[in-house]
C-alpha cells in the first residue's frame, strides 16, 4: 500500500515553523507495519492543486495536513473537491460540531467559519475536539474517479495527533488489512548515550530474529524502540534491561517527570524544588503531570543571590566566599527548601547557563545539583557541553530529576 | 525562479531522523529573496528516480540532498546522470580531494570510495572539507536536455551547511540575478484570535498590490506574515497596526517573554512571579531569555495552599473563605511576591488546570491573574477553553505576561 503525505503551509517552507509531520507520520505508520513512500511540502494556495493532482494518481493513501482553517489562504478542501469533481455541501453534522465548539467557549461563530462545515459529498466528517477544523475522509472511488483514499487533516499537532489515532488509524487498518500481530515497545533511558547502546548491545539486538529496533537521542535521554512479534520484543527488552536497567526511565513512554511523580505518589512522599539556572523548568515539568499537586508543594526560583539568601536562608557570606555556583550553595539551597517546605525531598540546582558568566574555573555549562532529605544531602557537580541556553536548562533538569528517580527506586 | 528541494533518505521517512533541511533551506533562500516552491522527501534507492524525473522538468533549480555516500543504497549520482543522459567519468580533481581527505585522517581508502570520484561530464565538483562525498553542480543545458540547474549535496548538516554557503549561494545568485528581492515581516499578536483578523482586516490586506500574507495561530498568539516589496509590506503593517496595534507583541519575531524582558531592561525595572496553576512555566519562559537575570530575581511556585500562606503571606482564612482560585488570593499572592522580593512588579496566577478540580462555579479552565506594583494591584479573571493541561498552562502564562507587557508600554 503506497502511502504519501502532503503537508501544506507557507510557513513550513519559509522555515518559521519546523515541519515535524513527516517524521511523526513515519513513526506512527511504522508502528503499524506501514511505510511512507513520499512526503511533499508545498505553500498554501494553488501549489496544492498541482501536487495533489499528481499524488492522488500515484498513491493508494494520501494524508494531507493543513489548509482547513477559516481564512482565505485555507484552500485544501476546495482544491481537493474540485480536482476530484465532487460537489461541496453544507454538512449538518459538521455544522453541529462547529456550533458546539463555539457554544462551549462562548465565542460567536463568524460567517467564515461556515466554510469549515462544507463537506465533499460522500466524505466522512472526522470530529476535531481540539479545534474548529473538522477532518475529512474521502474513501477510494468516492466518485469513480480516483482509487486513492484521501484524508484531510488539521495542521496543528494538538489537533492532528488525536484525530490521527482516533479516526485515521482504524480506517488505515481496514484499508491495509493490518492485523495487530506486530507490536512496538519504547524504553526510555537517561544517564547514558546512544553510543553506549552501539558499543554495548547493538550487535546482540541485531541477532534477534524478527526484531526491528531504532534509537532516538534526546537531551539527557535515549529512547530505544523495539518493533516485532511479542517474543522478539521480549528478547530485546531483556537484553536492554540486563545492560542498562538502572538507567531506565520507563517502558511505557512515560516521561522522567511522570515517572518521578508516580514514584512519589506510590510512596506518599512530598517534594520541593529550589532552582537557580533552570529558572523554573523543573517545577514546570513536574506540574505538567496530572496529579502533581498531591506530591509537589513548594518551588522556588531563586534567580538572584538575594533571593537565595532571603527565601532559602543561604548565607550571603557563603555566596561571597564560594560563588553562587558551588557545592556549598547547592547544598544550602536544598537544605533551605526542605526546611521551609517540610517536604520529604528537596531538589536544588545552580549553574551557569551562558552565554555569559563563565570563568576558567567554572566554565559555561557547569552545574551543581543537590538532593536533600531528612537524613542529609547529596550534592554532585556536572559539566554539560556548551550548548544553547534552553538545551542546557533541559539537560540540567533531566539530571536533577534523575537524581531523585534513582533515590526513589533504591 | 522556481526552486525545489529533494531530500533523499529512508531514515527521514521512518522518523528516526528529523528532517530539518526543508526549513533550513527555506530560511537561507529567503534571506536571499528566494522561495522554495516545493520540498519532497523520498526513501533511498529507486524512488529517487521517479521524483527526480518529475522535478527536473518542473523546476528552474533543484537542490538534492543525500545519497552521495559510498554504500550500495547511495544512488543519487548515478540516477541523476542516467536520467539526464550524461556519462559519468572518474574525475581527477574529485579523486585528489578524496585521497587528500583520507590521507589527512590516516584512514585507508576502500574501493567503494572510488564511486565518490565519479562525476557527470560537464559538472562542477563542489569540495567537501567535512566529509568524503563531494557535491556536484550540473548547470542548465548541461547536455541540452534540461533547463534546470541541479545541485547534488551531502545530507549531514555539518557537511551541507558550509558547502551551501561556499559553493551553492554564489551560483544561485548568478542564476537568479538580483531583481526579484522580496522582504518579509512577521508581526506577533496576543489577546486576539485569527478570526479577528479575518473579520477585521483580511479583505483590506487582500487589496494591497503585491502583498502576500498568512496567519499562524499558536496558543494565545497569532502571527501575521507579510511578504512583498517594501511598499507592500509597509502598507500591510500600517493596516494591521492600525487595527490591532495594542495587541502587538513584536515585529521582529521576538517572543512575548523576550519582549517583556527587553521592556524591563530598558526601564531598569525588576520582576518577581508567584505561580500556582502555571507551576513555574512563567519563570521558565522568562529565564529562557538571555539577560533575564538582570531583571528577574524571585519566583515562587506555591502549588500547595500552605506554600501560598507560608511563602507569600496569603491568610489561610482567606483561602478557606474564597478558595485558592479567587480574586482575593490572586491579589494577595501578587502583593506577597512584591513585598518579599522588593521588585517593581509581581505577577501572580492561580487557576484550575484540570483534568479534575473543577466545579459548576469555577469550571476547569478558570484562572485569576494578578499584577502588583507599588501603586496597587490589578486582578482579572479569565476562563480558558477546556484543553490539555500543558496548553492551559501556556494560555495562562501568555495572558499573564501580556498583562505586564501592556502595563510596560503604557
Amino acid at each position: 500500500m503506497k502511502i504519501e503525505i502532503l503537508n501544506t503551509g507557507t510557513e513550513l517552507l519559509l522555515g518559521n515553523t519546523l515541519n515535524t509531520h513527516g517524521g511523526w507520520f513515519g513513526r506512527q505508520l511504522f508502528a503499524m507495519g506501514l511505510r511512507v513512500a513520499r512526503q511533499v511540502t508545498v505553500p498554501d494556495g494553488e501549489a496544492i492543486r498541482e501536487a495533489f493532482s499528481e499524488m492522488v494518481v500515484r498513491a493508494d493513501v494520501l494524508l494531507i495536513t493543513g489548509g482547513l482553517g477559516p481564512t482565505s489562504d485555507d484552500l485544501t478542501r476546495e482544491i481537493v473537491a474540485e480536482t476530484l469533481g465532487i460537489e461541496l455541501h453544507q454538512d449538518e453534522q459538521a455544522l453541529r460540531i462547529l456550533e458546539h465548539f463555539f457554544a462551549l467557549r462562548g465565542i460567536p461563530m463568524v460567517p467564515a467559519n461556515l466554510r469549515q462545515a462544507m463537506v465533499p459529498t460522500g466524505a466522512d466528517v472526522l470530529p476535531n475536539p481540539n479545534g474548529t477544523a473538522p477532518g475529512l475522509y474521502l474513501p477510494p472511488r468516492i466518485n469513480g474517479r480516483s482509487d486513492c483514499a484521501v484524508f484531510l487533516l488539521p495542521g496543528p499537532p494538538r489537533e492532528l495527533y488525536p484525530m490521527f489515532h482516533g479516526e485515521v488509524v482504524p480506517r488505515l487498518r481496514a484499508l491495509a488489512g493490518v492485523s495487530d500481530v506486530a507490536g512496538v515497545s519504547e524504553l526510555k533511558f537517561t544517564g547514558i548515550g546512544e553510543s553506549d547502546f552501539h558499543h554495548g548491545i547493538d550487535a546482540a539486538l541485531a541477532e534477534i530474529t524478527g526484531l526491528e529496533y531504532g534509537y532516538c537521542a534526546r537531551i539527557g535521554e535515549v529512547d530505544l524502540r523495539l518493533i516485532g512479534l511479542p517474543e522478539a520484543i521480549a528478547a530485546g527488552r531483556e537484553l536492554a534491561l540486563g545492560s542498562f536497567g538502572r538507567h531506565l526511565i520507563s517502558d511505557d513512554g512515560s516521561s522522567l517527570e511522570a515517572t518521578v511523580i508516580r514514584l512519589l505518589r506510590e510512596k506518599s512522599l512530598m517534594l520541593a524544588t529550589a532552582e537557580s539556572c533552570t529558572g523554573g523548568l523543573i517545577a514546570n515539568r513536574l506540574t505538567n503531570v496530572p496529579g502533581a499537586s498531591e506530591v509537589f508543594t513548594h518551588g522556588w526560583v531563586t534567580y538572584a543571590n538575594e533571593a537565595k539568601a532571603s527565601q532559602l536562608g543561604v548565607p550571603m557570606e557563603m555566596i561571597a566566599a564560594h560563588g553562587a555556583v558551588s557545592e556549598e550553595v547547592a547544598r544550602a539551597m536544598a537544605e533551605g527548601a526542605l526546611r521551609e517546605s517540610g517536604a520529604d525531598f528537596a531538589l536544588s540546582v545552580t549553574g551557569i547557563a551562558g552565554p555569559s558568566g563563565g570563568t576558567e574555573e567554572k566554565p559555561v555549562g557547569t552545574a551543581w545539583l543537590g538532593l536533600a532529605e531528612k537524613g542529609g544531602e547529596t550534592v554532585s557537580r556536572k559539566v554539560f557541553h556548551p550548548r544553547a541556553r534552553k538545551d542546557f536548562k533541559q539537560a540540567v533538569s533531566q539530571s536533577s530529576l534523575d537524581l531523585l528517580r534513582r533515590r526513589l527506586v533504591l
